[in-house]
């Protein structure tokens, strides 16, 4: 809405041209005096060590196989150069005891050197502690989002950070809080889906389970809110390549995950590999001082991505030298440097301070933050874990809220004539490419970066066939694979099989991939697959498609042919068993979409679009997706109603109350994820078509009515406008919950900003 | 390059904070005083009706078939509200004589009206003036972008011109300046393609075709750049739907086109129906004030496009009414609003401005630039013109222009063991959806607006089938449809004749569409189309693959199985014979591609790509289009040799003189598109990896040499800075012409701009 318009006091109102202070300021607590006398103690040479992180391989044996320190090369790295963090990098899982010995040899050598500097070891622990043996898997942050229940969220970062802990490292490079806008992008799984208010509340939510009440215990470790800014929205879709994004935008949609994170203490963050409209994030000032500690006021440590400050001079082309690109990062606000495999970072550092280049402030100031999160971590008291201290490492009951998420999430998009639940007694087909592969259920980043090897060490859990053989005896199974992933395979004899079931459960998406490995040049799913299912489905079978896959891939052909349809999305180590919960009819599904599903491949629209966007009369290409944001069904059905606000209007300085009745009108228990959407009728920037503005998951018997509420504030009603700052504009909204809609008005008597139109 | 800054005294260098003078300034010209002296005299309603267009439709007979002029409700246009401007629409192509009434009509009732203003009709003649029975039709703007030929832009801008007036009317809206980023857009075909330099370049040269030394003697028309801005690159390739355009990069490749046209004299401009970063243009103060007359010192006509004030209120929402978006557009500095239908927009400017809330100054700027035009195109002395001044009106001479722009624009894109040219004795099958229909020639905005008539207009042109058949005649070839455009048709049929023929001129592409008809979900061909190649490559024949399309449709497939592809675009009236003369060999192919032509639908990536999109060794998808911007075969060969700078370094206030010496190395005639290109090595923003900052056609007969020349001052060099600045930033460049590179500094002593890596 419009006309008058009133600036409040958001997280992201601060002055946007204001230059944030760039000296540390007088720091006051007895934390940051005991790390400023410690910083007083130390060389240049000791400081900077402490901004360098280099990998495991770099301290490790060459040529051995991976993980096997180097006692040369590790005392080089603490006593010559002070490294401050090693990094995880090559090899697969290991058991506990493997990382009790790497973990204790380094604090070993680390607590040898003059000022006993513990090193702080990182790893991408991103949906469980992925490279620790017998570690609790959940699935990817997409389909964490997919259960709209920040409980669970907040667990699985609770276990997640007790697994971490009884590996006996303490930061773990996650949550992923990029916005999961564009579906080419290959780490989509990687975040909470497409939408700014999910992203930034499941983000809070983990955050808050990763770090506890107190980061420094024996059970929580530093998360990492990663990757900032913008490093979902390539324009290209491919990984590490330039994105677009109006500084508008940049606050509106890409920025407000990460301001929540810092406000719910998130201690360090990633730092986004591409470039924002031809600025590298790892040398903007403007991103990582001036937006960064001056609006979002966040103080941890900012570590760069791997290699990125090389990159500035190798990829980006904003340096002339890998002196300079030095310079420029920690001069715009770098803290530590992901080198990752040698000590040119540290060499360059130490000149160019000396040489006055980069001034000693700086370098206070970053070693201020690093050195302040290791006090904050324990490490100073506790470098390693006591190994008796974790007897819930792998247990049946973390293992629960596994599968908990994993049938929270599964969401079923298409039910024609309520073909599920399956009949336990039927004779079914289970084939496709994803059928008996743990790898399309947990994704990259499972056991080693591609996850290559999930089969292997995942080798006790259910792949999809595993999990239906067990639901309904091997007798009444048949399997064959049919295609491959981008090929056909045994076609034939899948379809004599068909022939002789009652139904075929077909299993399409994708194999495990993260980074550019991921990277695609079409969205369609390969041809084969589509092959597959065309054959099937001329066996007048019912099909039921089984989707598991990092990123929603365009699968319209199928989906038409098929009798219902699946969305596993990557459901973690218990998702085979999850989904045959659901197919016959233990569980009920509960998921909803967090992004939206493409019907075609260069249809490529957010729910959260512009008015323009919506299919005019004369324009018969509007937003037509396969499936919307938010759907998902249910084998039981939920009636809304009595939709009722607490005001007509909304004043200044007051709380709206919105409540609205869910009945479970079906015949058996169901969960339902209520969503509150709101739309700005008429704003001084083309409003979005709606916004969703709060969720809620219930639990309701048959027959059951529960009410919902949400309190809505001006602020929730904001935007960002023409001057970059956040807004809320006096008029007329709409809210949406369920099929019920209303409109309010918010009132104020604020004086209109200055309109513009300034782009 | 980087480090040291100079700012440039650049058209876009103004500043940039600065709000433009938004009072009129004091005029001086002698037609300014007599503008004045007219708007002095003039009531306001007789000055909103001068920003009023209404299509003639308003003007003419209800039910009756298009374009009978209703006397009643002419003069009630005229006389009640005044309207200053008709608009075509609707209707078919009409003979000279009905253009002569039609016009003739509508200026003898303006003649009647109290000040006598003649109105200013205005019609898209935007290759031709399309809309006039035996007029002559150029290749579109890509096709003409092919030609890398600006003479020949020039010269089709001059017949159009005059055959425009022979039709009596004075206003094209044409030439589109939009960049022709995004090929999904459907209307990349009206563009000169993706290249910034190749835009403003050809567009400038048309422009002045268009308006020559006078444009108000009877052969010149006023020109309308369109659209401004950014409409040509919405993030869902969907017509009329949002960009996301940052600021600097608006100034880096969208508005140069725009900047050179004002300096050409453009007369008038057309505005941008989209929003950037959710500011509608038509709202956009920034946009239509600060910049376009604060910065580009245009001072013609700002015209809105169909019904955008309106939209403003209904698909945008930055307007709370009708009533509203007038004063929003009014406001922000249109001049003149398309309304179309009605007159709402009359009564509701008029009770804006006596309310108050648009001032009186703001009308009297908008009426002094109308009438001014109208003063400049002699509609005062001479409102319609004499029919017999235009003998040369779809003249042989006229069509020999047309044709020669054909052939320089097709362009050869593959030619396996030179199976091209064809020997006219062979047997020929011609097959496929674009082979026998003038549509996939000629495109949209063609004797109608999706061009769905031009087979009965244009019949006595020939299509690809019929200048085949006329040139080896019609013994030697065999037609076959095998494929629509979206279905099989006779495939069984087609393979059969290609079994009998000794090669397949296979005819794949697009049928004429434009704006959101053209709209499209999928960049892929139809699969039909596909299938149609497969079953024709199977035979063994040499395939020749006829592209005829508006946009770079993927043909991966298709080209794969090809011997030969050659690339038509939309070549006009005269492209079949153009083909055929290029197929047996009558001319030598030296088009060149003015866009990307990608390989996959979901890997859309310009030439003009940053270092980070190149593709790195860890990289595999990185750039890999199926043919790069700037390529094209010719049946000769061309070698280039002794590139030459005249220093090697380039400093402040001095020109660099670049040469090359181009050979034809081969057999037989031949013309060759020599662009120039520069890379910046470092800069502050990360540089594209090359920009085109040159061309110039030459033509060599066998053995011949000649020497090719360009100037580079440091303003070449010039990019858009972190402040949206133009800046030429001192140190190492690379020159690229052909095969030969060479490197030079620029040097200069001017200190470094301030560096806060801004996005």
């Amino acid at each position: 809405m419009k006309r008058f318009t009133t600036i409040c006091s958001l997280m992201l109102a601060g002055s946007v041209g204001l230059m944030a202070q760039t000296k540390k300021a007088p720091t006051t607590s007895a934390l940051d005096k005991k790390v400023d006398a410690m910083i007083a103690s130390m060389t240049l040479e000791e400081k900077v060590g402490q901004m360098t992180e280099v990998t495991l391989d770099v301290v490790s044996k060459t040529g051995a196989s991976s993980h096997q320190l180097d006692d040369a090369k590790l005392n080089e790295a603490i006593t010559k150069y002070h490294v401050g963090s090693i990094l995880n990098v090559s090899g697969t899982a290991y058991d506990r005891q493997h990382w009790y010995d790497v973990i204790s040899t380094i604090q070993t050598v680390a607590a040898k050197d003059r000022l006993k500097i513990p090193v702080i070891y990182g790893i991408d622990a991103i949906h469980g502690v992925t490279y620790t043996v017998g570690s609790t898997l959940f699935p990817q942050e997409i389909a964490m989002a997919a259960t709209f229940n920040k409980d669970l969220a907040h667990k699985a970062g609770e276990i997640t950070a007790y697994e971490t802990r009884a590996s006996y490292i303490p930061w773990n490079y996650s949550p992923v809080l990029d916005l999961g806008k564009n579906p080419l992008w290959p780490r989509i799984y990687e975040t909470f889906g497409e939408d700014p208010y999910v992203v930034k509340t499941m983000g809070a939510a983990i955050i808050k389970g990763y770090q506890g009440n107190n980061v420094g215990d024996k059970y929580h470790v530093a998360a990492c809110m990663k990757h900032y800014l913008g490093y979902s929205a390539p324009l290209s879709g491919k990984d590490r390549t330039p994105a677009w994004i109006p500084d508008r935008y940049m606050r509106e949609y890409f920025l407000p995950s990460f301001a929540d994170a810092v406000k719910a203490g998130a201690k360090t963050l990633m730092i986004n590999s591409g470039e924002i409209n031809g600025v590298p994030i790892h040398s903007s000032k403007y991103m990582l001082t001036d937006v960064l500690r001056g609006e979002l006021k966040f103080d941890g440590i900012a570590v760069t991505d791997w290699r990125d400050i090389q990159y500035l001079y190798t990829r980006h082309h904003v340096a002339a030298s890998q002196k300079e690109a030095v310079m420029l990062a920690v001069n715009a606000g770098v803290d530590m440097s992901m080198v990752p495999y040698e000590y040119t970072f540290f060499d360059y550092l130490v000149q160019l301070v000396h040489e006055g280049k980069v001034p000693m402030w700086r370098i206070n100031e970053a070693v201020h933050r690093i050195l302040k999160v290791k006090y904050e971590l324990g490490l100073f008291e506790r470098p390693v874990g006591n190994p008796s201290d974790y007897p819930k490492f792998g247990s049946e009951e973390f293992r629960a809220a596994s599968v908990q998420a994993a049938r929270e999430a599964i969401t079923l998009l298409k039910n024609n004539n309520n073909v599920l639940p399956l009949k336990k007694e039927m004779k079914v087909l289970v084939t496709g490419p994803t059928a008996n592969t743990m790898r399309s259920l947990n994704g990259g980043w499972s056991y080693t970066w591609q996850g290559e090897q999930t089969d292997k060490f995942a080798a006790a859990k259910n792949t999809i066939l595993e999990a239906i053989q067990q639901k309904i005896g091997k007798d009444n199974v048949t399997y064959e694979e049919g295609a491959k992933f981008d090929s056909l395979a045994n076609v034939d004899d899948a379809v004599k099989a068909a022939k002789k079931a009652d139904a075929i459960v077909l299993c399409l998406g994708e194999l495990s991939y993260t980074e550019n490995v991921g990277n695609i040049d079409d969205l369609n799913l390969p041809d084969a697959q589509f092959k597959l299912a065309e054959e099937l489905a001329k066996t007048g079978k019912p099909v039921i498609l089984v989707l598991a896959e990092g990123r929603p891939r365009i699968v319209t052909k199928a989906d038409n042919m098929a009798a219902a349809t699946v969305m596993t999305y990557l459901s973690g180590n218990e998702g085979g068993d999850a989904l045959a919960d659901i197919l016959f009819g233990d569980v009920n599904p509960s998921g909803k979409l967090p992004v939206t599903y493409p019907r075609y491949a260069n249809a490529l629209v957010n729910y959260y679009r512009k008015n323009l966007e919506n299919g005019n009369s004369d324009d018969s290409h509007g937003y037509n997706p396969l499936y919307e944001f938010g759907y998902g069904l249910s084998y039981t059905s939920f009636r809304y109603s009595n939709l009722h606000l607490s005001n007509a209007d909304l004043k200044d300085g007051q709380t709206l109350k919105i409540s609205v009745d869910v009945t479970n009108s079906g015949q058996r228990q169901g969960k339902e994820s209520v969503l509150l959407y709101i739309s700005d009728l008429y704003a001084s920037i083309a409003p979005d078509t709606k916004r969703l503005r709060g969720f809620d998951k219930i639990d309701l018997k048959a027959g059951e009515t529960k009410t919902v509420s949400f309190n809505i504030t001006p602020a929730d009603l904001s935007f960002i406008n023409d001057q970059s700052k956040s807004v809320t504009e006096p008029g007329e909204f709409k809210i949406q919950l369920g099929d019920q809609t209303q409109n309010f008005n918010y009132l104020s008597t604020k004086v209109q900003a200055a309109r513009t139109g300034k782009l």
